[in-house]
C-alpha cells in the first residue's frame, strides 16, 4: 500500500471544511478488501514497535502525538490497536478529562505542558490543550475574546516545544453523526460497553453543528510546519487504524534515528 | 515619598544600555538619609503583608514576581526583606538552580512553567526561565540560532500567562563590578556568610560584560506591556529593597482588589 499520508494533512493556512470530507473514504485501501486490510495491520503494529524501540534507546527525539474527536469516535480504541506491543518504559498516554480544582486555578496549558514527553519518549495526548477552544468555547465556559486568543497561545506552545526538540503530530479522528449514533448505542445495548456510556456525551451530541465548526477553526487556525494536523476518515475503524499507523510510522521514519554507537572495545569483551 | 516606578521601567522596544545606569543612584530618597530610608521599609512591609492577604482572600488574581541578577546581586537578600510578614499560605518562592537530569530532558519552559502562580498566589522567581538566554548563551551550552529563538518563545509564554491571568512582574538588580567585588570578599571573610561562595560564581564574574551585554539582550527584548521588566540601581541595599517594594505594592494596588462579600445573613449568625 503506497499510502500518502498528505492526502490527509491540512496545509497551514486551509480553510477546512469537514462537511465536504467523507467520513466513510478509503482511498489507500480497496473497501471491499476489509479483512485483508484488518490483516495488514499487525505488519503495521511491528514497524511501530522498531521504530519506537529504536527512538526510546536513541533518547534524542522526543514525540507528541495529539488525538482528538467527538465521543466516541474511537480515541481509544485508536491508542489500543496502533501502539499494540510497544515498550510501556517509553510510551505514556495523558488522558485529559475535566480538569481538577486545582488545574483549574492554573492557565489551560499548565497540565498539559508537564505531560510533553522527555527524550526518547512518545506521549499520546486523549484530548488535550484544544479541549480549551472546543468543549470550552461551544459550552460558552469562557468568553470568545479568551477563547480566541488561545489560538495564538497555543500555536507559539506548540512552536517552542518543536523548536526545543519535539516531533509533534495531531490526529482527528473524523465519524458522522450516524456513526456516532451506531456506537453510542452499542454502548447502551452491550452489557460490556455499558461502562463507557455517560448520559453526558449526548449534550455534545445535540450540539453537532457547534463542535464540528469548533474543530474546523481549530484545524484551520493551528495546523502548522512544526505541528499539523492530520483528518483520518474514521466511520472505518480497521482503515482508521491503518491510516494512523501509516501517519506515526511515516513520521517517525522522517526523523533518521540511529542506534547510540556501542561503547569502544566492546568487541574485546569477555564474559567468564 | 512620591516613588515613580516608571522611572525604572523598560519600556516596549527600549534598547537598554546598563552601563549608562548608575548602579548607585537613589532619585527617590536622600542618599544621605540611609537611616530614615532603613527605617521606612517596615511601613512598607505593612503595605504589602495587606496587599498579599488580600490577594489571597479575594482568590482572582495570580501575581509572578521574576528576579534576575548577577551572582551577590542581592536576590535573596531582596527576597527577605521585601517578604517579610507575608503569609506563606499564598507566597511561594520558587528557585531555578542547574536544572536536573529530568529537567534537562524537556523543554527549558517545563520546569518553569510548573511553578507559576495559581489563583491568589504570589510567586517569586529566584532566577527563571531567563537562565536559558543568559547562563546558557555565555556559556555556549546551546548554539545561538536555538537561544535567539527564546526570545520569542519566552515573550509568547508570558503572554499567555497574561491572557489567562496572571500579573508579571521582572525585576533586573543592577550592581556595579565593583560591588560584586565587595560582597564576595564579604563571603569569603566573614564565617557566617562563607555557606553562600562557591569558586563557580567566579567564572561569571570574569565574563562580567558577556553578561551585562546578555542581560541587556534580554531587557531589550522581553519587556513588553503584559510583562514589563524593571532595572533597579541595586548597589545601595536599603535603596534596592524600597525601590523593590515601591514597584510590588503600586503593582498590587493596580490590581483592584477587594474581599469577597460575606456570606448572606451572617450579621443575624449568633454564637452561643
Amino acid at each position: 500500500m503506497a499510502f500518502d499520508i498528505d492526502e490527509y494533512l491540512v496545509k497551514p493556512g486551509d480553510k477546512v471544511d469537514l462537511s465536504g470530507i467523507d467520513t466513510r473514504s478509503t482511498p489507500f485501501w480497496d473497501p471491499d478488501d476489509k479483512e485483508e486490510g484488518k490483516a495488514h495491520l499487525p505488519d503495521l503494529q511491528q514497524r511501530m514497535e522498531s521504530l519506537q524501540e529504536l527512538l526510546w534507546a536513541e533518547g534524542r527525539n522526543r514525540v507528541l502525538v495529539v488525538l482528538q474527536a467527538m465521543d466516541a469516535g474511537g480515541k481509544d480504541g485508536t491508542i489500543r490497536h496502533v501502539f499494540e506491543g510497544v515498550n510501556p518504559s517509553g510510551v505514556r498516554v495523558a488522558a485529559f478529562k475535566r480538569p481538577s480544582e486545582k488545574e483549574l486555578s492554573h492557565d489551560y496549558l499548565w497540565r498539559v505542558h508537564q505531560e510533553v514527553p522527555g527524550d526518547g519518549e512518545l506521549v499520546v495526548f486523549n484530548r488535550s490543550h484544544y479541549e480549551d477552544v472546543l468543549v470550552v468555547r461551544v459550552e460558552e465556559l469562557v468568553d470568545e475574546e479568551r477563547w480566541r486568543r488561545r489560538f495564538r497561545h497555543i500555536v507559539e506552545f506548540e512552536r517552542m516545544l518543536a523548536d526545543e526538540g519535539t516531533t509533534i503530530v495531531k490526529i482527528y479522528l473524523h465519524i458522522s453523526k450516524d456513526e456516532q449514533k451506531e456506537r453510542l448505542q452499542a454502548r447502551l445495548d452491550e452489557p460490556n460497553k455499558n461502562w463507557k456510556f455517560e448520559t453526558g456525551d449526548l449534550v455534545p451530541r445535540a450540539k453537532w453543528k457547534q463542535y464540528q465548526q469548533a474543530f474546523e477553526d481549530v484545524l484551520s487556525e493551528t495546523s502548522t510546519e512544526f505541528a499539523p494536523w492530520y483528518v483520518i476518515p474514521a466511520d472505518r475503524k480497521w482503515y482508521r487504524n491503518l491510516a494512523v499507523s501509516e501517519i506515526l510510522i511515516q513520521t517517525l521514519d522522517g526523523l533518521d534515528m540511529a542506534y547510540p554507537p556501542p561503547e569502544e572495545g566492546l568487541d574485546q569483551v569477555v564474559i567468564d
